[in-house]
This record gives C-alpha cells, sequence and structure tokens, in this order.
C-alpha cells in the first residue's frame, strides 16, 4: 500500500493508473476505522482495480462547538487496517494541503439538510459536499462507497453527483453493527461502560417503529420512539424522525422509500442510527426485506 | 463537426477519446458567437487533440431583471462558424438536461464578487460557477478558455479550480476589439447607432487612465474616468474600479497586478471593459507592455 500526503502526487498518481484502464474504488473517511468502514474497502477492493482510502477529519464539517479537536485518531493502527482490508493508496493529507488559503468557492447544500443531523449541524453538509468535490477530483473515482448508517450524507452525496454531473457512481452500504445491534461508529469510543450497554435501544427503536409503522401513522410513531428512547437510555433525545429517502420530506401516500432516524445525544458522544423502509412492504408485513437493522 | 445535446451522449463520447490518449479544450459559451468566441476556438484547436465548444443560455447566471430571455440567439450561424474555426464537437443543451429538478447543490462564491459586476449582478457568479462545474465534469477538459473581456469571470473560474482541486488548466485569452477598440460582445448588437459610436470611449477611458494613474492614485483615476465617461456618452456609468487582479480587493504597495475596469449602462446593454497592468512596469512608463487595449 502506497502513502500518499501530496495532492498532485496521488492526482498524477490516479491520472497514470486510469491511463491504462484501471478503475477506481475510493472509500473516503475520517479515520479511526472500524469494521463498517473495513467492509466499504472491502467492497470496493472486489469492484475496482485500484482502491484509494483518504484520511481526512475535515474542519469544514464540523461547528464550533464539536469535537473536531477530540475527533479520535490513530494513523499507525488505520494504515495497518486499511492495507489489510485491501487499500491500493492511503492519501493522508495534512489540512494545509486541502485549504491552503481561505476559500473563493465552496459547495452550498439546499436540499435535503433542514432535517435530522441538518437542522442542528448547521453548515455540516456544505463541509462535506465540499471536501467530497476536491476529493472527487483528486481521487477520480469510479465507484465511491459510503456507510449507510451515514444515510442523510448519502442523500446529499447522491444530490451533489447528480446536479454536479460528477462521473462517479455513489454506493450506499448496509451499516455494519456490533453484536447487539450497535452501529459502529468511531465516535462509540466516547461512551461510558453504562451509556454503550444504553445504546443498544437506539437500534432497538427502529426495529420497534417498524411494528408501530403497522398501527399507526408517522407522527405517533415518532412520539412513541421518542418515549422509548427517554424510557430506556440516559441520553437525551434529539430527534427521531421519519421521512420519505433521499428528499427527507414528510412522507406522502406516494413516497417510495420512507427513512426512520433517531439521534441521540449522550454526555460525551451524539450517535445516529437509522433505517430505510419500503412502505409497500412494510404494509405487506414482509419483515426480511424492509429493514437492514441485524 | 458532431453536435450534441445530451449529457450522457457526450461524457461517454469524450471519455472514450480520453482512453485513447487524446486531450480536450473546451470554450464553454452562450453562443451568438464573435470573432472574440472564434479566436477562442482556434487557439484551442491549437493546443488540444479535440476541441468541444458549448452554447447554453445559462438561466442560472440572470438575475430576475436581466436579458435571460431577450440574449441573442443564432443557432444556424453559430454552428457555421464554429464547425470553420475548428471545433469538433459543439455541445447545446436543452435547459431540462441541465437542471432536470431543483437543485440539490449548487456552488457560492464567496471572494472576488464583492466588487464590479458581482456588486450588482448578486448571484450571477454563483451561477456562473454552477454551470462550469457542471460543464467540466460533462466535457472532462483539460484546458478551458476564456476571454478577459470577463476578467472577474476568469478570476472566479481560476478560484473554483483551485479551491476545488479541478483536473484543468484555466487559459485566460486576450480580448478581441473592433477595429475602433470597442471590446466584441454578443450583447454589442443591442447599441443603437448613436451609443455604438459613444462605445469607443470605454477603451478610450482604459487607456487614459493609464496616463493618469502615473500622475496620481487610483481614487483620482477612478474619479476622472467617470468625469470622462459621462461626458462622452449617454450611458451612465455603474463603476470605474482599479483594484487588485485576480483578488479584486483595494491595490496595496505589493499589489503585482491591477485590473482597471469599466462598467457602462446604455439603453439595451450594460457593456464591460477592463485592462490588466503590472504596476511596475506602469511606474517605468513602459507602455507596450502594459496594456492590451489596442
Amino acid at each position: 500500500m502506497k502513502l500518499m500526503n501530496s495532492i498532485q502526487e496521488i492526482q498524477s498518481y490516479v491520472a497514470e493508473e486510469k491511463k491504462v484502464g484501471r478503475t477506481v474504488g475510493f472509500v473516503p473517511t475520517m479515520g479511526y476505522l472500524h469494521e463498517g468502514h473495513l467492509s466499504l474497502i472491502e467492497r470496493a477492493k472486489n469492484e475496482s482495480d485500484l482502491v484509494v482510502v483518504s484520511i481526512f477529519v475535515n474542519p469544514l464539517q464540523f461547528g464550533p462547538n464539536e469535537d473536531f479537536d477530540r475527533y479520535p485518531r490513530d494513523l499507525d493502527r488505520d494504515k495497518k487496517l486499511a492495507e489489510e482490508a485491501g487499500a491500493d493508496v492511503l492519501f493522508v493529507p495534512e489540512t494545509q494541503e486541502m485549504y491552503p488559503d481561505e476559500s473563493v468557492v465552496t459547495v452550498s447544500v439546499n436540499k435535503r439538510v433542514d432535517a435530522l443531523c441538518g437542522e442542528t449541524r448547521v453548515g455540516h453538509f456544505d463541509g462535506v459536499a465540499t471536501v467530497l468535490t476536491k476529493l472527487f477530483h483528486i481521487v477520480s473515482p469510479d465507484f465511491a462507497y459510503f456507510g449507510l448508517k451515514d444515510a442523510q450524507q448519502v442523500a446529499v452525496v447522491q444530490g451533489l453527483v447528480d446536479d454536479f454531473n460528477f462521473p462517479v457512481k455513489v454506493i450506499g452500504c448496509e451499516t455494519k453493527r456490533e453484536s447487539d445491534g450497535l452501529a459502529m461508529s468511531s465516535r462509540n469510543v466516547y461512551l461510558t461502560e453504562k451509556e454503550r450497554k444504553e445504546a443498544v435501544h437506539l437500534s432497538q427503536s427502529l426495529l420497534k417503529a417498524k411494528k408501530w409503522l403497522l398501527d399507526g401513522d408517522s407522527g405517533e410513531t415518532e412520539q412513541k420512539m421518542i418515549n422509548y428512547l427517554e424510557e430506556h437510555t440516559s441520553g437525551s433525545v434529539e430527534y427521531c424522525k421519519i421521512l420519505s429517502y433521499p428528499e427527507l420530506l414528510p412522507p406522502t401516500p406516494d413516497t417510495n422509500k420512507l427513512i426512520v432516524a433517531v439521534a441521540v445525544k449522550f454526555s460525551k458522544a451524539r450517535l445516529i442510527d437509522n433505517v430505510i423502509l419500503d412502505p409497500i412492504l412494510l404494509k405487506q408485513g414482509s419483515e426480511e426485506e424492509t429493514c437492514s437493522v441485524h
């Protein structure tokens, strides 16, 4: 595996590889890799000739009161894990390399950000879309892999690629989970022992939501989820929402895909989880096909 | 010359050409081609294997009270001119092809737009940067050619390419002029006969500004230009400005390049012109090297 820090170096390297017809699979990350990331790298390895993984804790997507400074970092461990999973190039730029000057241009995300994490994390998705625009030009991927734990991010990235005509295929991959159902996240390390036990109730609330949706409407289900999470965790519930996907608007009878999404703030970690459902299959009660939790 | 209307068609066509190692030169236009555009196409022909010209009157870069509907269009004439100048592909998408849905993302230009045309044409450069981001992904150019008559546009496009790491070289080309010095523009057809005669004073004011700058400061020169244009034309002077280039900030002793820029509103046409100067050469009085007017 090659380690690269310079934009020019990786841009030229990939350009040469593409000239001889190799396809590029890209897994952008903020590092502190877990099995979720590794499964993306493994999938990229199966589908592309050259797998590029980036590690960049992007300051632009953190708010002033968020955890940029204390976001967990362990490059030595990440190198080993990325290489084992099949990465050919690990791109780890410094902040100065990515943002040498104050920006003349940035990407603004105008839709799909008024709900869920976008509502409280103002500017977060502008930062995500801006850094991905840069990374897509640096890495020139044919395929880009994202975990569906950040389903809103996948919705925004799909909008970015569609609206800007990027010649990139976005591949959203199923959330990897711990044995008890907790969605894997680099931020899980922030949980106290007690909170770690309670955190199982995020995915539990999603499973219950499916059942409640058969009996009631979205509004009722959202309230039942809030009650459930308040009862079973010490965290504060930021949202429990049922929306259309990927538009993230209130569902209508024509909605093709629903997302049920939760965010809970624990003492030092804000956790999110979601499940994407097909409303028709839901009505038919075909549980196996409607839920990627477990 | 191939005429293409579909994004998918041109994107695949260019991808195949690039696979066999051909370089792509790109001239984005809004059509109604004049010698300025043709000189860009000819230059692209000299420097690239495949020359793509686009014609798209981009609604996103027109304000609500601007001339989108009555912007001059003549596709049959443009086809002939583009082919004669050396275009290999003419890309003419419909608005629906470029903007099929309401946009999830757009590009925001945060610098280089507080002065000159950006001050009155609010959102104009966001629209330019957004459509060029799309077109760069559709055409995959190695080189992109722009006329320096729109020097602010070139400054913004250079910022776009630098900040977003586009693998594209931006080439700003000298303004083409009529025999009396009037900068060529598709909008010159809007001028009345009387205004057409007066319009020569835009380039004249730039030549005079060079002399005035040797005797006084930027502020004085700007005021002299305003007085000159008000005396010699019936138009209303929108701005006469001397700024650093490409930053478009008030000049300091360290400024490497100056732009002297004017905008005058006639009854049905708003005309712009500029000259880019090297302050050191200006002090040395080396006129030949400091002014591209004439």
